[in-house]
């Protein structure tokens, strides 16, 4: 009798979410803890579950419960979805996407294969990544390298539609997962480094019609910004702001582009994201602001017009794209209930901003060792408030060109890169993967050409000790953040860079992997490690959780690539190729190899 | 006072080991469970060991301890050595071979990666699968799919010589595991679907000077057969018997290859392997017994000269290569000691031999589908003794070239393939992987080319409960087997055909892996199934098992290919692709996609 009741009450369940599906089927789905339906967790970014049967008292005895090779070799980003019983995984170019059932053992219901010219490879500038699946309206969507983004039947795998969202001709590509709100899939595009003008599209999720795209760069009708009404730091930004710090026609093959996480707040309706370095590398080359390159993005989902901006990083000197995820997480700040942003920049600093407006609340600099500016100036009233404060010493455009400005901290891949952090609300705490990495930056005179690579620097990275001079050679740390004081809570050294997504849950656990392949469990209270295990490869997708038939599980894809990750996965030896990583990651090698496997583990 | 008498008889137990290495150092190495020294485990082809930590109690705690991806897809078959705390870990074509340090976490100590031209790939039959790696005299051994043999500095990875034992231009190609037995490394050859003659080499350990070659068939000085001295079935072969069942010249691209597991009796000093298909797959083309091929050899392992011949299935018709392994296992038959080969052929027949000198004491169907003979003719006295009653109905040389025949149990891929068994001396039982799959076969008339495929069949495979009109769809079973009778003692179905090696313990239990991708064990003594795991990808590899820290642990390669795997690994998709087999395990492609892991497996 009990039964039946429950199961009466799970029928109704079922209807009201299906009655709700038109309204926002994705904040029902997100609300239950047992399924990932949507690549970032949530709208929010939290990145935090609900889940707590796997907890600090028993992680020890966590296991590999199951495990599937994705049948490709590099990079692995991102994470699987899993929607009821079904687990949705992808994998690098060729981006092959699996329907895997988790009632009948994992076996594969259907497979997606995109035939995709390979000519993409070489305009992809970072590994052959992919960061995952998006789901709605029981479709499965994917951004294909080649920048077509795929809606799938849920069900079946077939093609429902499909649309070009840019031209891998002209060096654009995809990387970012497309993200599901409401009613619309939106996507970004890739290409900082060939010169693409980063944008936004807004598609629709019943038959892939464009509803918007807002421009990074360019006249306000591509920008979608509204010269009186978008704000930069509490003030109207005025007429044409994408285009009058840019000289000449240069805001053309700008950069900005925008392949990192974008979250979403439903009730003020504003999607957030950040766009990425302006193009080319070398400062000389384009004065001004470059507006909005490295700017963090405030955008109504509907229309798509700007609400507000804020660009942490003016004149890129060093590569600190802005893209790195915005996590909406209410905190109390002095004493104030505050609708927050946090976002852990490439440019070593932690930001808290109050999203409904982008007032700048905290902007700390996360890793000690950053050193290319003081500080941002919180002096409203200064002509240089919300700015970084350069040290000459470190700016490159000043050094200029063919000259070497050495030992700038953080180095171009940031203090932190794409790979998502995760806010618990129990500890009030932020769980940052962080890069503990510096660098030698030589800006070189570069010329455009459509689809050739428009770089114009040589790097060279090398573990943070080098520059602080104290004997340390880790290049990661996973750290604990508190984004109201901007501090530090704890620190775990790691001894590479971690370029793996988190996740914590309310068992107290913040998990994470690392670039040899370990998975890692640490008690988020101290970050004591209360679990390891080595997957087949390293790490660089993000840990998900989710609980099937009683059981919670925690999952996450090895595979090594990606930038940290590039010598590895596409064979390259000298210190200063792959932009200028593969040196400083060489010791990779002692350690893993190529691979692209889900590994999931269970309580035994 | 107890730990320094422990260490210094350790010490001394090591210097004995190192006295003995000129003797037989590998006689003492494995003899010690906690290593894997040898590719087949030991001489004797057992595939048994001593260590019992894990039991038929707490297997069933079994859980993954640590993965390590290989960087390489497709077929990996083989598994690991451990000497020491060092692992010796190969991967298919393009060869590479890891050292990973058993004590500090599977770090890589060092990498060799072949450079190999590619060509090679597509004069491999069945897969780019490599067998795996031997030890001996403190270097490692790799034959190379380009069939050069190299021996490397087992510390350092350094070369230390190399030869070659074959031309891939000519259809050569080298996928068996060289093997060292004593003072020489023993290699083969493959390419019996290019009209390879087959040959076994032995090389001297030290500098790799060839110190005997032995052919399948040829004239007795490249047989290395004494007409007067090496028997057949108790009876001495007479003058170039590796000629004269042959027409012409045929037998100088007659087949015959040497691609499997070879065993040695260091008492006897003889040396045991089988030979493989007669070239072509057209059995019109080449009347005659087509000798030596599809036949068990024992040769001095000095001298190469062959003691004793056994050809299992003369002319063959179906390709029934006699390669799989020779186990020497000591059994009471008849309340006699009797030192026995036993052999689970392709043909379907287990066979158990007096090894000493090659009489046949036991064969019986081990699959009840085999159809394609009656029995093996067991009567000393008759003019057919020893061999098998073809059933008119299934001879494709009876029926003809472009003739269809259809129903023939097994598959050309065989009741068992290079798969191997083991020998459990606790229950004196044997456990064997099989294929439970028949075929439809139909020969036509090919010419010879060098380097080219000389197959001249059309096959097309499917489960042999469509013959036997059972209702089943099983490809595979894992059974137990008498050899002392010739009966199945229990036989365990299996969704597809069971392509991997299997090991037996003292912990009472057998370990195999599936297609699938499962890593099972089950009770030797019952077959109930205890455990299972789902690994990456499909298991072809041989699970082996060592300790290390005091702890025992259970390892094994997943990555799908093969022959039964070849259209995953090679993208096939007409049923009668790939020899055949590609329709008969389509399914696969719902359970399992390319890999290439080992996962290692311990009590928690
Ligand atoms: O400017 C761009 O368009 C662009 C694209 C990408 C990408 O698509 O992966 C990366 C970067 N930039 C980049 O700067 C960067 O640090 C980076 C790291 C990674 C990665 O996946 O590890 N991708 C990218
Ligand atoms: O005749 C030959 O030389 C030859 C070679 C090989 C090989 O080298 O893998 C196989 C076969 N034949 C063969 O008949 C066969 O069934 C087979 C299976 C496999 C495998 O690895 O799964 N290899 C081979």
């Amino acid at each position: 009798m009990h039964k039946l009741l429950l199961s009466a009450s799970v029928g109704v369940f079922a209807l009201l979410s299906f009655g709700a599906a038109h309204a926002d089927e994705l904040l029902t789905l997100q609300k239950d803890a047992k399924q990932w339906a949507l690549p970032t967790g949530d709208y929010a970014n939290l990145r935090y579950s609900t889940l707590k049967q796997i907890n600090t008292e028993n992680v020890g005895k966590l296991a590999p419960a199951w495990t599937f090779s994705t049948g490709v070799l590099r990079g692995h980003e991102g994470a699987p979805l899993v929607i009821g019983s079904v687990m949705y995984l992808h994998t690098p170019f060729p981006n092959i996407v699996y329907a895997l059932d988790l009632n009948d053992n994992g076996k594969i219901l259907w497979k997606y294969e995109p035939k995709q010219d390979p000519s993409v490879v070489p305009v992809m500038c970072c590994d052959t990544v992919n960061r995952g699946l998006a789901y709605g309206d029981g479709k499965i969507f994917l951004a294909q390298a080649d920048t077509t983004l795929v809606a799938l039947d849920a069900k079946t795998g077939k093609l429902v539609w499909s649309v070009k969202n840019g031209d891998p001709a002209k060096g654009q590509t995809s990387t970012a997962a497309p993200h599901v709100f409401k009613d619309k899939v939106l996507v970004g595009i890739a290409g900082g480094e060939f010169g693409v003008r980063g944008h936004i599209t807004a598609y629709d999720i019943k038959d892939g019609k464009q509803v918007w795209r807002g421009y990074s760069m360019g006249p306000d009708a591509d920008t979608l910004i509204d010269p009186d009404k978008t704000t930069h730091l509490g003030k109207p930004v005025g007429k044409d702001s994408g285009i009058n710090t840019w000289e000449g026609d240069q805001w053309q093959t700008g950069g900005g582009t925008t392949w990192g996480w974008y979250s979403y707040d439903p009730e003020l309706n504003l999607i957030y994201y950040g766009s990425g370095n302006p193009s080319t590398w070398n400062p000389k080359q384009r004065p001004g602001d470059n507006r909005w390159s490295m700017t963090l993005w405030a955008r109504d989902l509907d229309t798509g017009k700007a609400k507000w901006v804020y660009q942490l990083t003016p004149h890129d000197e060093w590569d600190y794209d802005a893209i790195n995820e915005v996590i909406l997480a209410d905190q109390k700040i002095g004493g104030a209930d505050r609708k927050t942003a946090v976002h852990f920049d490439r440019n070593g600093f932690a930001y808290t901003l109050d999203r409904t407006n982008g007032e700048l609340l905290v902007a700390e600099k996360y890793d000690p060792a950053v050193n290319w500016a003081t500080k941002v100036d919180m002096d409203k009233a200064s002509p240089t408030y919300g700015r970084p404060q350069v040290v000459a010493k470190y700016s490159t455009d000043k050094n200029g060109e063919d000259t070497n400005t050495q030992g700038v901290c953080p180095a171009a891949l940031g203090s932190k890169d794409e790979q998502p952090a995760s806010f618990n609300p129990e500890t009030g705490l932020f769980y940052v993967p962080t890069n503990h990495v510096c660098m030698d930056y030589e800006p070189f005179r570069v010329s455009y050409t459509a689809g050739q690579p428009y770089v114009g620097a040589t790097l060279e990275m090398f573990p943070a000790g080098r520059v602080l001079g104290d004997k340390t050679d880790n290049t990661g740390n996973f750290i604990a953040w508190d984004a109201r004081t901007g501090k530090i809570v704890w620190s775990d050294k790691e001894q590479f860079s971690v370029w793996s997504g988190t996740v914590t849950t309310a068992g107290g656990l913040a998990f994470y992997g690392t670039l040899e392949g370990y998975l890692k469990a640490v008690d988020l209270k101290t970050g004591k490690e209360l679990y390891k295990f080595k997957t087949p490869s390293g790490i660089i997708g993000n840990v998900m959780t989710y609980e099937h038939g009683g059981k919670q599980y925690v999952a996450v894809l090895s595979g090594v690539g990606g930038w940290a990750g590039i010598g590895l996965a596409a064979g390259l030896a000298k210190s200063n190729e792959g932009l200028g990583a593969v040196g400083n990651y060489a010791s990779l090698a002692n350690y893993t190899a190529l691979g692209g496997v889900l590994t999931v583990f269970a309580l035994p």
